[in-house]
């Protein structure tokens, strides 16, 4: 049973939903960056967010807006990354339950992030097959409610309070970029500017090594087998099916970036903002950069969806 | 001739100098660290300070307190670090000329900084005699203003509006820390603490390496014959003469670090704050780590002095 597509009045919703427990993130400038995109750029700063990503947004509304019967069993998801956190912290706002069913082989770092914040780590095989009936157990077993990563509306509804704080704030924006993965960010962005900015162009930033999406779109159908490979850990995953509806609903363009220009950017970012992003985060301002002429003058607002890199891991650093 | 040292007015007259230029920067809450802590933690972010640093708020002051006739003859001063980029760019506000004195073999990133806010370079011997000789032939030809790092009033009346507006926008505090290297901002600091919050201990962390201002508040006397030994490059400068009687007359204190708290310290912020700090920031949280117990459950104050981090000579990153 398909559930109801996320409206603008399901972000604003959320928006007063989550508003006692998230962050109004600050919105970051750089005359450098500027001079170097030659348009001028807004970065919504959602490393600032709690648990360090806009993810906490999406959890946080789910959360919330369950009735107190169902939010008494808890809820349960799969994913061993910043989504698995946000729903910990969300569920510990309103002091229920949550599980996560992680892969064997998972980051033990991410991991001991998510038990940090008082979830049940669930351990599973790494494939689909086992993460679901693993899951699928969990809920049997506690009555829980499944909260996915990027299909569930109120997941949805809850990334568009990013783009909503934005627009509001420091619009009008002519462009408006995000990263696009499960399409949970990307669909909410959608959202929230064709109500509060119909002018304002949304635009995917997708890496070339997962390119689902832009292959999606250019087909008119969901394409999603495929291998990613990509620095962008972040956005790896498969375009979901409502996310897919909702792209298409608002004609939402979305541009391949190379993890070369990916890294690039990111550098830029640390020297110019000196805010810590993933490259998951980064890959918007490459998708910019990469179309300097086309944005020449413009007001561009970024997303910057997340800052939890692994500092023993990054591109650059100690020297070998 | 030595100048008179700055007041509290100076600091207020500083603060409406350098408005129209200088960003207030924003303070930062760690709900992670203060757990860590044990206290409760403001963190005064300048790394989001233009140049990256607190300095530009000093140098901002020293070059619009200047009468048309001196400014129009320009600014000297001899830096290859933070003060350097921060005078570059607060003459450019000014539309003035400004000339740094660098070593031969400086750090050619840092020298490209300089450069990039049009400054003239002037390299000479990487000696003291030398540096000077070449500040005053500098200032004999063109009849520019020296501006000191530290030393100079306009300078540390400068770097207290930091302070100042940590305790405007979020005291009362009862422990203010602030690194300190030649005592700039530290004095600075000790100036807007005396006078907007009386009961306010003020703090300064020092590396163990280079502890000539722990040193000479001991003894009574400055004592500054030392061979700097530490990764915080910002902090090897040696104790200023007006520093010195500033953090005597208001009593300072000044804690020493060793580099493994100062780099533990600074891997902790960026993980929890998703902002870059240089190591010469971290001290100050470094400071407050190792005195838990003297701290609990206080409100504490930490100046974060800057994030211009050599991203290619981290202590970590890449694997070996």
């Amino acid at each position: 049973m398909p559930m109801p597509l996320p409206t603008f009045d399901d972000v604003l919703a959320a928006a007063a939903r989550i508003a006692p427990h998230a962050h109004a993130t600050p919105v970051l400038r750089s005359r450098a960056l500027d001079a170097l995109a030659g348009c001028e750029l807004h970065f919504k700063a959602e490393p600032l967010q709690r648990t360090g990503a806009f993810k906490f947004r999406g959890a946080c509304n789910a959360v919330w807006a369950l009735d107190d019967a169902s939010a008494a069993r808890g809820v349960v998801t799969h994913s061993s990354g910043n989504h698995g956190a946000a729903l910990a912290l969300a569920a510990r706002t309103r002091g229920i339950a949550c599980h996560v069913v992680v892969p064997e082989g998972a980051n033990a770092a991410k991991l001991a992030n998510i038990a940090r914040y008082g979830a049940h780590l669930h351990t599973c095989a790494a494939t689909i097959d086992a993460r679901e009936a693993t899951a699928a157990r969990v809920q049997a077993a506690t009555g829980a409610t499944l909260i996915h990563p990027y299909t569930h509306p109120h997941v949805i509804a809850g990334q568009g309070t990013a783009a909503l704080e934005l627009l509001n704030g420091h619009g009008p924006l002519e462009v408006l970029v995000a990263p696009v993965g499960g399409g949970g960010l990307l669909a909410g962005t959608a959202i929230a500017a064709a109500a509060t900015a119909p002018g304002c162009h949304v635009m995917g930033a997708e890496p070339e090594g997962a390119a689902d999406t832009a292959v999606s779109l250019a087909a008119g159908e969901r394409r999603i087998d495929f291998v990613p490979d990509t620095v962008c850990d972040g956005l790896r995953g498969t375009l979901g099916e409502p996310n897919f509806a909702l792209l298409r609903a608002h004609q939402v363009e979305v541009v391949t970036v190379r993890d070369s220009g990916t890294l690039a950017a990111m550098r830029l970012i640390w020297e110019c903002l000196k805010l810590l992003v993933e490259p998951s985060s980064a890959i918007a301002l490459a998708a910019v950069l990469q179309q300097r002429e086309r944005f020449a003058g413009q007001r561009v607002g970024i997303v910057l969806s997340g800052g939890n890199v692994d500092i023993d891991a990054l591109p650059w650093g100690r020297a070998a």
